[in-house]
């Protein structure tokens, strides 16, 4: 039989800031020397109907894809609004590694509350005054005898006020490296330079630098020539037939008008799951393949 | 044989400033009643490489897709920067019916010198205080009895101060409507929601509505619920191992610094085009197709 | 004796939207032939210091300047958000003749409830498709034979997406001529350059083009070379030591980490009141006059 | 006699990027133990007409308000766009200590050429990535006995991606700290949400914290609780009958329409002169007054 099966043992780290324990859960992970690892990433979970599609179509992604670690962007989890403590948990039990966030970090009050608590979550590492801010921008995850780490990184263009995400970025990299080669960045942002900019300038420092923010999957997924993969953006995961996953009738209205207008996640609605599929060298952490992955409900389709 | 050739007649409209004579070339179309009328469009032509990309590859794409009408946005085809009159000639030679353009429009002045003779190029038709601009924002084609309104826009979200392009797409489709319901928008923008909100907002009402601007293709082409073709954005044709088409050193240094560095396209290495392709009903007008192309040189493949 | 008193006669005008009622209040007048008109401009209001404000000192102001017209921007009335119909029903009570706004007009929902019943507040008319807005953007004001035309624009540097202020200005100075040419222009805007911009471009057309927005009072005030009366910003009116009427420290906060924090005015403590007198020829409505007014609680002056 | 007269010796300092040479002068100046440091500071000099300003008026500042120490702002100097050699060595020929910059440092590429070797002009303190930079951020001025230390720094509000400029004002000022309290800060931004939060967090740390780049002065210069002087917008110094110190056609044009203008400083026509003069504790550094100057020559007042 090709693949070796493992049940994940949950190994509690030393406590670190920057370490994260592996969620309890019973996973099929190939740790084999010599295999890839393959690493899911699924794109803006947005309200409602993006926890829904999560829930539907997870167990299918991993039966098929058999990712040893899944990476979910959910800052967009709650209403299209940050994420609760409930969210978060269910995410976990549904066997999410890490979840990283954005711009609407903060956008649900609710993670005050639990952040210090949430060893698998992270939020932009790049704010100015870093040692300021609730929760951590890196976590390293173990599974058997493979460690990944996961960066959140903001860009700054149409974004706001932020540390520079590229020397940022050089700090994490290099502290990562004393534990693993396996580095997989979430860049947030909107600008297409901005991202397009990471993914060169981290080419060969990380595993993959794939984009989040724009909720629309872009068709560019690539591996640079040093060996990072690299998608401008991965796109989200919620209702379907909106705007970037919410009702589309106050959004045009307040395009046309500027009038203040409440942009809401419906609460069902045919769906749409954009996501990622990395897989890397599991000595060198080099990128061997980046696909995309694409779920319409409507038409019911994976790419 | 399924298709039917004939020659393009170069037929001058009466002087009007919204409609367009067709290009003098021969080109292989197919206007049989009920035959589709096929719509290809090539996304930001940028420098040098881009306009090679035109050159070496229309031929084979008009070979494969036997489009009866070629758009492509030239705002970007003299070194990143705006159009000239003899890249404007090229485009026409190699059988391009109706060149688009966006902010970058006026970055060459060469084009206030040709602009009001030049009867295949419109720019964003939502300047405010439109009647001061040179040039038009709308052109009808007319190819053999088919005629083929094209629109270009511009978003505001991180764009500038521009008029509502939804009235004045709402204005123009209703123009156009008195000649053809054959309508085609190049919809140029930065944000995903206004692109999207401009999708659902002309949904029913124009053929087409594609976005550029980004210069990454969007891997969610679609066509909806009235009618419409909808793709966020078309990307870029140009150099492939860049930033947006241009090359990289200096925009990563600039968000590294905020120092001014001068942003190039270079002249050779190899390119990408990306384009979509939409077929419509020859008499309603709707959607019927859309397909997105991508041509990368590295790796020789079509999408 | 120099100057002759009148009551205030209240006049309905026929109802217009343009057309507003002159409150039912006691002011001392003089609109003898040749006297001039004077207009004091009450600048942002903001919160309940703001408020607190107007309250104590307009009374002091009308006794030394006796201005005919008394106009106020209030959009930060409530709490630095929009403002409530009890707020608007107090500023009618102590005088005031109309109520100008600006980008946090529809801050407080209130506002929607009694806009179109209130004909003694303008909101910005420069809105794009301004007909699907509640309100009106120009108010005429009647005192004695008097008329005044009061016209609130915003600028779009850095504010979102309006319609071209200069033109929409235009439009309505027009429309306003046919009554009176006593003009008053609040020209709500971020960018400096916008605003004199404005006062360049409406010289000659209005009696007064002043600045709003910024909350800090200009040192600039002029008249223009064709008769305009200029101020850049006449700064706000409300709590002094804090950041633009509001507590500093989560403003200060927030700049340091881009955390969100909850802007807020205090319900006390002293208080500023910016404001500006325009004296302007009661034929021609040409200005002869503009006059910064500052008091502050903390010194007791007045300039 | 009240004041004693010194000449100022030019007193090389040990080679620091962060030490300037006074410029060698005669000046009348006092250090007499107990009299206030007398800092003036003169904002935006615009083009020609702003560099003749300076020029004409001021010999006279200086005789009437006897300053030790004289910065200025010179970012527009050359044409509205940087600045050049032969122009800073003329101001330092009329008596200027230090200069100071903001966005637009660089517009003029002559600075590349000279700013290294430029020990009396500095650059915004707070770009991300400093040390690529070119020149430095604060220089500390000898003069006789005194040592007064300039920062420059930029705000980030629609201003671009810099560093905190918070924590960096921090962190030069404690390297201040260890040779002397007289610390004077040129806040160099659009916001004055931003210029308020800036005065009062260095409130007590700083002796003057003064806002430059909109161009116009404003009219709340104060002394802040803990003893430091504070004033939103010191003005620009340049061409009166303009926008910003520029030709105003051109950027009228421009907001009204989006098009490329030239935006120009004219060789001739009146001026004004914008500058507040700072008195400081000559031992604590603690401001005892601050007042602005404005010289209009349409109208040849002096406040």
């Amino acid at each position: 039989m090709y693949f070796d099966f493992f049940k994940l043992n949950s190994i509690f780290q030393q406590p670190s800031l920057l370490t994260m324990e592996s969620t309890d859960k019973i996973r099929e992970i190939n740790t084999r020397r010599g295999a890839p690892v393959k690493i899911l990433f699924i794109g803006d979970v947005s309200g409602t109907v993006g926890q829904k599609m999560v829930h539907d179509y997870l167990p299918q992604l991993r039966q098929v894809y058999k990712p040893q670690v899944i990476i979910l962007n959910g800052e967009n989890a709650a209403e299209g609004r940050g994420i609760t403590e409930k969210i978060y948990k269910e995410f976990l039990t549904q066997g999410v590694d890490c979840i990283t966030m954005g711009n609407h970090t903060w956008d649900n009050y609710d993670l005050f509350n639990f952040i210090e608590e949430a060893t698998h979550i992270i939020r932009p590492a790049n704010y100015e005054n870093n040692d300021l801010i609730p929760g951590v921008g890196m976590r390293i995850i173990k599974i058997n005898k493979q460690k990944i780490a996961v960066i959140n990184l903001t860009g700054r263009s149409y974004m706001g006020s932020f540390d520079d995400p590229f020397r940022v970025g050089d700090e994490l990299i290099a502290q990562a490296k004393k534990e693993t080669n396996q580095i997989f960045i979430d860049f947030h942002a909107e600008a297409t330079s901005e991202k397009q900019a990471a993914g060169w300038y981290f080419d060969g420092k990380a595993s993959a630098v794939v984009g989040t923010h724009t909720h629309v999957q872009t068709n560019d997924a690539r591996i640079l020539p040093k060996g990072t993969a690299y998608q401008t953006d991965v796109g989200m995961t919620g209702f379907y037939n909106g705007i970037l996953g919410m009702e589309k009738e106050a959004i045009i209205e307040n395009f046309r008008t500027q009038m203040p207008t409440r942009f809401t996640t419906p609460e069902s609605g045919s769906g749409q799951l954009n996501a990622c599929l990395v897989e890397t060298d599991d000595k060198t952490g080099q990128a061997k393949k980046i696909q995309p992955i694409r779920i319409d409900e409507d038409t019911l389709f994976m790419d």
